[in-house]
């Protein structure tokens, strides 16, 4: 099943086509666009501008936990039945351990059969394991591919490990924090701060021994957070994915959130700062890229003043921002 | 033991005694600089540039591993060996799952016993998590107050997750991976893409079962590696960290990479590299924080106008590029 490669660039009306594509929710466009997104194709411009009228419209849900916790098995739940909705599903899984990217990872493949030959599923899987800018660059412009292809739903499923679940906190308009019993994800919980990015806690394998326990703590923990009473109080719910148990409630419990952070505001104002990190992360690389021209002899002269101790990293980065303003 | 916490700001002259005490290596001297460093401090710059003409001397160690590896006896075991050569030394703990920071943490405390009451040895640890800019920000300057210090060799330990260990690479003269047997880290190795990071390789509990097999799997990833004959090929050795074993053989191996990239020129180009970076993100920092000046339309209403669909991402990012350059 796997694709062909194909070139990266591609003329002015082969991408034109593969924005209709997309915008017709044709799965290989959807699929092509990605690919040349995470390329970081010179087109990126192009597309993005042609898709824009049609995004701000899919529901982001990001879902984050440890290894193990059940993460790929209650977004297969959560597919299922957002789908029984009739719902339109985006799926991107990243993997912050694997330089591996792609739309036809066996992984994927395997964990989400049930879904890889819906065509009103696109499931994508996108490494950032040594890819600069990691989540931060090619995951938003991904969501907005989703978005434009008239997904209703977007479910970014990626594994709690440094600072990735406070990034994908930062994508999505509702963050679910799963844990599991018997893996001290309670106390991790607390030392991790996912209880900062939660705004619903799932006990996933709940019918395991000690689940009750991490509801109680995470429930004692959701409690102590300093929040007025009108703001939104993480609920912490259970389920068992792997047999579908507790999937309406989670859906139900999302659809509160998502109901409750449009009437206090909260919904436009996350929003707005995920496109001004985002319109930020694209600037500084542009930035990025004009310090490391070749021919400026900026940025390599200083540093090699810096390394010499002739000049603090401070004041030569002083003399690297001034000299942007020169022609 | 734990110091009284005391006020960011200091004055003039306050911070000139800081650094007149760090250049004559005493410790608390050192411990304040950083703690300076890490709050991001205003006068930050002076002490960079107090600190620049006495800074490229030490040579720093990168180490990394999964967790359970034995990093910090490992560690331990170097330090203790580098005592013994009479070298003042450097320890830089960075936890990229922690968000609590500070050089009296009972963790280091007790790891790292028998060098704290030492005054050669300067052990600090760094949290990386919930910090803007992680290990990339405070860690180079961190490093720069140990090595005017006159810390001969600076260590920088650090777990391996997400891009820390990248990170870590980034920051050292010489980077040790460490393994150990039955954590599946021969795969492991090869899937996170450590070895590219990798100098020298260090299989550590080698008293246990499947040492043997797991020095072979390594030497055998390290051979199908695509090098020049005269490329410094990394050493695979053995060590019981907890007894000491091996680390006379480990530094020997660090002493001989030391010669080897200093004599090809890629200790020079590293440390080049190294400062650009260092240049490059306090630079993109300085202008982040202008994007986000309050008073700065720019980046708030652009991000409106991306998140209503008004505009594409990289035209906003254009614009906000080009508005640097006005008044």
């Amino acid at each position: 099943m796997a694709q062909p490669s194909r070139p990266v660039t591609r003329t002015a009306s082969d991408v034109a086509a593969l924005v209709e594509g997309a915008r017709a929710g044709r799965p290989r466009a959807v699929a092509r666009l990605i690919t040349l997104i995470e390329n970081g194709s010179p087109q990126l411009r192009e597309v993005l501008r042609a898709l824009a009228p049609d995004t701000g419209r899919a529901i982001v849900i990001g879902l984050t936990g440890s290894p193990g916790v059940g993460k790929s098995t209650t977004t297969t739940a959560l597919v299922s039945a957002l789908r029984e909705r009739g719902e339109r599903v985006g799926v991107l899984a990243v993997d912050p351990s694997s330089p591996f990217t792609g739309g036809a990872l066996l992984g994927d493949r395997i964990r989400m059969q049930q879904h890889t030959l819906d065509p009103e599923v696109f499931i994508r899987s996108m490494a950032t394991r040594g890819h600069l800018g990691g989540l931060a660059a090619a995951a938003p412009q991904a969501l907005r591919v989703f978005d434009a292809a008239g997904c209703g739903v977007v479910v970014v499923e990626t594994v709690g490990v440094g600072q990735s679940e406070v990034e994908i906190a930062g994508l999505a308009d509702v963050t679910l924090v799963l844990v599991a019993p018997g893996m001290g994800d309670g106390i991790q919980a607390a030392k991790a701060g996912i209880l900062e990015v939660g705004d619903v806690f799932v006990v996933n394998k709940a019918d395991r021994d000690g689940a009750q326990a991490v509801v109680r703590d995470l429930r004692n923990m959701v409690a102590m957070a300093d929040r007025a009473a009108t703001e939104w109080k993480p609920p912490v719910l259970t389920t068992v994915a792997s047999r579908g148990e507790g999937t309406d409630a989670l859906l139900g419990a999302i659809d509160r959130f998502v109901e409750h952070a449009r009437a206090d505001g909260n919904w436009q104002r996350r929003r707005t700062a995920r496109a001004a990190r985002e319109v930020e992360a694209i600037a500084l690389g542009e930035l990025r890229s004009r310090f490391r021209v070749d021919g400026h002899a900026g940025l390599a002269s200083l540093a090699e003043a810096v390394r010499d101790g002739r000049l603090d990293p401070y004041s030569a980065s002083d003399e690297l921002v001034a000299q942007l303003g020169e022609p």
